[in-house]
């Protein structure tokens, strides 16, 4: 029952390195690497020329790679790096959480026309178990809320915002420096990194095939001095997060920053690190905290799914099965607080209800309640001159 | 690959009770009860008398009964039905701490043996999945910590010393009233239940099997509204942990109070909350919270493990074989807080040093640093005149 696997990997940068050292420090598990492919015929390595081939082929066409570990950066050229591996009847392990959210249906059905797995736990929250838990111990407790912070980024400059005083600028430039941020940081400080997370999230935990387009991320991008001035008068700080939640036959789910007070669970959760809240029926409320992001914390998580395939693991998708009649809905209320200058013009009667109006030389806010595909339909979100943040105990059944 | 299982449960209290109910609303789950064994005849119960039996051996002996629940409050009792059931080839999925910790050798050989599973989720820290996380996700991790809260009844009770200004014996009368302790409440507060978890949790996270009685519980008993002063003077509150870690070739573990900082992720857990941190050497730091006790938490933990079953599912313990030359030692220096009064009489001799000493006219304390094992020798934790307390960030090699 213990196989003895042979690796081909594709992509040797942190994480790939981060897996390597692990692979090497660890007794007890049955796997080599055979063959690591990398683009950069230039890039000096540090381990000897045999590992390396520049040849996709050295490993998809190879009978002895057992399991093809992605690692690269590029969705597209790893989809079909992985469509390849799995057609020649090779386990994959993935951490790319793009190629994964864009491509989940023809993955799962992939996995059932090649009868050969495919596991990604890296490629959400690194080092929270958070699919391997939703696969194997919420299986059949019915879930009702899974939300978060799943982005290490956009949680690093927040918290040096909030803690340090710092400005967004500053917080981003520091982020970079560190390596917690890329050069483009877009993909995360507008959400859609978190976004593709809780696409998988969706899958796994209620059983739903989302197309990341259907799933609006607001970001963190628009975030102002004056905004995190009004946050630290109310003694709040400003969470990137991404929620989901069932009610009834309807899921809603979304990114968006949050005002998050001490009383939340959220407030502690600083840096690098990512949480993730669930709720069941059952197993009622459970609170993880982990690093999200670096080599060694996704190397741990691939190590993990290694580890799970000597032993034949594979995703079993039971909420699928149970999905019946669920839909993603945009159709819930909100609680949001909107800022804008003077000269943008906002159409109140889209709110169901207005709580308070703030307006000064040059910042306006609204805080209210606004039925959320209202919200979607508005268009403010693509504005550069308008912010919105939730509030806390923000969401209620329309 | 999905097996429809035939349930004998064992006990019919909270944890039974409980489990009924969440097998009744779970959907997917092929898993049906057959009987359901209890010991008092004249109880009232609330399913139809045809599920009932006074006869161990009509769930024992039926081959029909696949899985055996074992759900009963006494652990010698249970340790026999237990037995049975595996020697007849039956798996069994338990929820008792005590029987687990006291056999753990027997029942890994025993699960060898007649080839069967054992699964015991519920056991520990109910619907915190901390044993399948072990076994799953850490099991190629070199861990170098595993700690927590790990019992609820006297979280509840620390909780409202702390958060509501209750006396001890207040806040233990309340928790009895609601269910969260016992009429004899020695077990929990004495520190035995949290040690029964820990030595579970030695066994799936470093691979070592080991005797309760030769882990040190330090409880909450001894406690005293002075205690409780300086801990608000301080700015603690005060948490009853369960505590391992390893250095080198060593592990030390044992159950103590600690002060809590509100820079420790413990400060806020509260309640019958538990908490489990884990320290490994690639996923890092890991915090798990969820609720210790009930019903419902503790039989989503048993339904979990029922699910897994329909997979053929079982514990690798896999760190038994990376072991080798692990041991439990006590030869650690801790930072304690020791209160006494002035007719006992303290070997100061026995501290590494002393950094603080205060005496009045009823109480005394010393804040010093002490060997482990020097700690045991003194037996200072079995005067009920002396208390002692842990300090935060206290642990170092000797």
């Amino acid at each position: 029952m213990h196989r003895h696997l042979k690796l081909g990997i594709f992509g040797f940068g942190i994480v790939g390195q981060g897996l390597y050292r692990v692979l090497e420090e660890t007794r007890g598990i049955k796997a080599e690497i055979l063959k690591i492919c990398v683009k950069d015929k230039n890039k000096k390595r540090s381990l000897p020329a045999k590992y390396f081939t520049f040849e996709k082929e050295d490993i998809l066409e190879n009978p002895d790679v057992d399991v093809v570990l992605e690692l690269i950066d590029d969705p597209e050229a790893a989809f079909e790096i992985v469509k390849t591996a799995m057609q020649k009847g090779k386990a994959v392990v993935t951490a790319n959480k793009k190629m994964v959210a864009d491509h989940m249906i023809e993955l799962y059905e992939m996995q059932n026309d090649y009868n050969v797995p495919l596991l990604y736990e890296g490629a959400c929250c690194a080092s929270i178990p958070i699919i391997r838990n939703l696969e194997e111990y919420y299986d059949n407790d019915l879930l009702s809320a899974v939300e978060g912070i799943f982005n290490g980024s956009t949680n690093y400059i927040l918290t040096k915002v909030f803690s340090e005083q710092k400005s967004i600028p500053e917080a981003l430039a520091e982020a970079q420096n560190l390596g917690y941020a890329e050069t483009d940081p877009s993909l995360d400080i507008e959400g859609f990194d978190a976004k593709y997370k809780l696409c998988i999230i969706l899958t796994h935990a209620f059983g739903l095939f989302v197309d990341p387009s259907d799933i609006t991320n607001i970001g963190m991008h628009k975030i102002s001095d004056f905004d995190i001035k009004i946050a630290r008068e109310r003694g709040f700080k400003i969470k990137l997060v991404a929620k989901s939640r069932k009610i009834d036959d309807k899921v809603a789910a979304f990114v968006i920053p949050q005002f998050v007070s001490e009383n939340s669970e959220l407030y502690k959760v600083e840096r690098e690190f990512n949480a993730v809240i669930v709720e069941g029926a059952f197993s009622e409320h459970q609170f993880f905290i982990g690093k999200g992001a670096g080599g060694y914390p996704t190397g741990s998580a691939v190590l993990s799914d290694i580890s799970a395939l000597t032993y034949n693991y594979k995703y079993e998708y039971k909420k699928i099965q149970q999905a019946n009649d669920l839909n993603i809905s945009s159709n819930i209320e909100l609680s949001i607080y909107l800022r804008f200058n003077n000269s943008t013009s906002i159409d109140k009667k889209l709110f169901n209800s207005i709580l308070e109006e703030y307006k000064a030389l040059e910042n306006q806010y609204i805080i209210g309640k606004i039925n959320f595909g209202k919200l979607i339909e508005s268009r403010w979100a693509d504005d550069p001159e308008i912010n919105i943040i939730l509030l806390e105990n923000n969401e209620t059944e329309n």
